[in-house]
């Protein structure tokens, strides 16, 4: 479409030349992706599969740092998507993204950018098929649509759990959050109190999501409803449980923390509240019929799939809670579910 | 996800809110949508069929105006989405919207917005299934990932036609470009010269893109190839030629142009040029072979689709060419192919 002042797209030589350059061995050679010189394309889906599709936007200086190494930027736009298929059991097949462009971008900062993506597309599957690249008077921006696979009908919801499903969460939470604490202000005393190799523990959670791919075909087997945790892991609970219409109890003591976030708490950097509160874990809260725990959790430890129980879902009139060793509702402040 | 400072979202009432009262009604209820309650959409693909997928994304103050009505603005963003999908030969059914927001928008905006993709999308067909909403410092920012169906292996492609195959354009052309400088200068000498009636027609045929629907199966069933007309037909001519590795020819004098366009040229408001290399038409470009032109014309007649034959594909080493009344090859300059 036309610009309505100067120009909607990069030049249209650099236009090509970021397609063809850059973007076009992204697609894999893949049929689907008619080696992005069509306007659109197009998929054969596999008989008695359903797709499923999400899309999130990423805008620069909102979601990531500007400055943040290119190839972190392509992960993090990739993963948050990816994280979304994983928790409803989808394998990614594909991928569309729009690039808003502040700008003819540098040849060495798209390199990275899209060397981000071929590492990650690699790792947890699919590649690109389409997209849209448009100039932009405001920050970069990031929109893509990832497209997974699941078999028919065979979807995990977030909202089809049932009261006295086990609930389980992969990984270990909060260390993102610290991670956006260090990266948002590297001269903290936070950052002052930690070693190297944990500061970059922390960042490297913040900064490069890595939803467990593993556990595709175990949650489809066995969950009665997932999603993943991006926005907190009070928020997401609350979500399952408001989905659901039932209520629900965590035990704050059964959620995983790593070596390093356990230090921050024990060194009061951060408390149980920051770390449950905080977005960006990327990792997948599932809700399992009790009877099939046994085999659900089985099933993750030999895929190799780091899992904790730490609650379970509860009938409506008791509300959603999560309980402190001692036994009282922790206060989850504004960061919790309440403002609902 | 966090936001790295502030919010990265719209306020969370705000979003549940913007989600239940303006966007899940765009689902129509459909399933795959789930209501916008879950993480993803999930398609179930008719078997038979293929997925044909586009994403265009669309930016204030480049592919239209902040202060546009915001039901045209849905509309274009909607429209040039499903000009892609019907030069594809596939019916719409359903889309995905991601929005940037550069604040919490005012509820009659968003109101209208919205009501303008409703009536958009029951005129083209397809719902909204899934997206996202953030928060921006840049302007608004949409981008769409619409997804039509087509009989599998039907899709019509932009490069597949070949030398001596008959060229089609369906509407007029050039329309787009004069509503353009209508709307971007509207006390300008074309906007004073002009009737009041003319002047409302082009502006509509600018910011209400109407792809033609209605030769969806028609060119599945006739056209060799095609695509829409949405950066200039000169541009998007030589993008046909290019993709099929061949030349080809389109007589300028055929070209469809309206009464208003007509009378713009004889003013020497517009030159053939100008409504030649300008965008926005929407229309859609389609080689047909010879043998089956015809056929083709007839059923897009009886589906009351206005339709040209403007030209016809050749060998490459003929070039690709704009012919002019007087037989001499049309200087196209920056706007046409020869940069490509």
């Amino acid at each position: 479409m036309s610009a309505i002042e100067g120009t909607g797209k990069p030049s249209l030589s650099t236009e090509a030349e970021i397609i063809s350059k850059f973007l076009e061995p992204l697609t894999l050679g893949k049929d689907w992706a008619h080696g992005l010189r069509d306007d659109a394309a197009c998929i054969t889906p596999r008989t008695g599969h359903d797709l499923v599709l999400t899309k999130d936007a990423l805008v620069a200086g909102v979601h990531f740092f500007a400055d943040d190494d290119p190839r972190d930027i392509a992960a993090k736009a990739l993963g948050v998507n990816v994280s979304d298929l994983v928790a409803k059991a989808a394998h990614p097949i594909a991928y569309l993204m729009a690039l808003a462009l502040p700008g003819d971008p540098l040849d060495g900062w798209l390199e990275r950018f899209c060397s981000g993506f071929a590492d990650a597309q690699s790792r947890w599957g699919g590649a690109l098929i389409g997209g849209d690249l448009v100039a932009t008077p405001g920050p970069l921006t990031i929109s893509i649509t990832a497209i997974g696979e699941v078999a028919s009908g065979r979807m995990v919801q977030r909202g089809a759990g049932r009261p006295g499903d086990k609930v389980y969460v992969t990984g270990t939470i909060g260390d993102a959050a610290l991670g956006l604490m260090l990266r948002r202000d590297p001269g903290s005393a936070l950052a002052q109190d930690l070693d190297q190799d944990v500061r970059e523990f922390l960042l490297d959670r913040y900064l490069r999501p890595d939803p467990p791919i593993g556990l595709i075909d175990i949650l489809r087997e066995y969950a009665s409803a997932a999603l993943d945790v991006s926005d907190g892991l009070a928020i997401d609970f609350a979500r399952m449980c408001a989905g659901a219409d039932c209520g629900g109890r965590i035990a704050v003591a059964d959620i995983p923390l790593s070596d390093a976030a356990r230090a921050c708490v024990a060194s009061r950097l951060i408390d149980l509240v920051g770390l449950i509160c905080g977005g960006d874990d990327y990792e997948v809260l599932a809700a399992v019929p009790n009877n099939r725990s046994a085999a659900f959790e089985a099933a993750a430890s030999s895929a190799g799939v780091a899992l904790a129980c730490i609650g379970e879902l509860a009938p409506a009139d008791e509300g959603v809670a999560f309980i402190a060793a001692d036994g009282a509702k922790l206060d989850l402040g504004r960061g919790g579910y309440d403002h609902f």
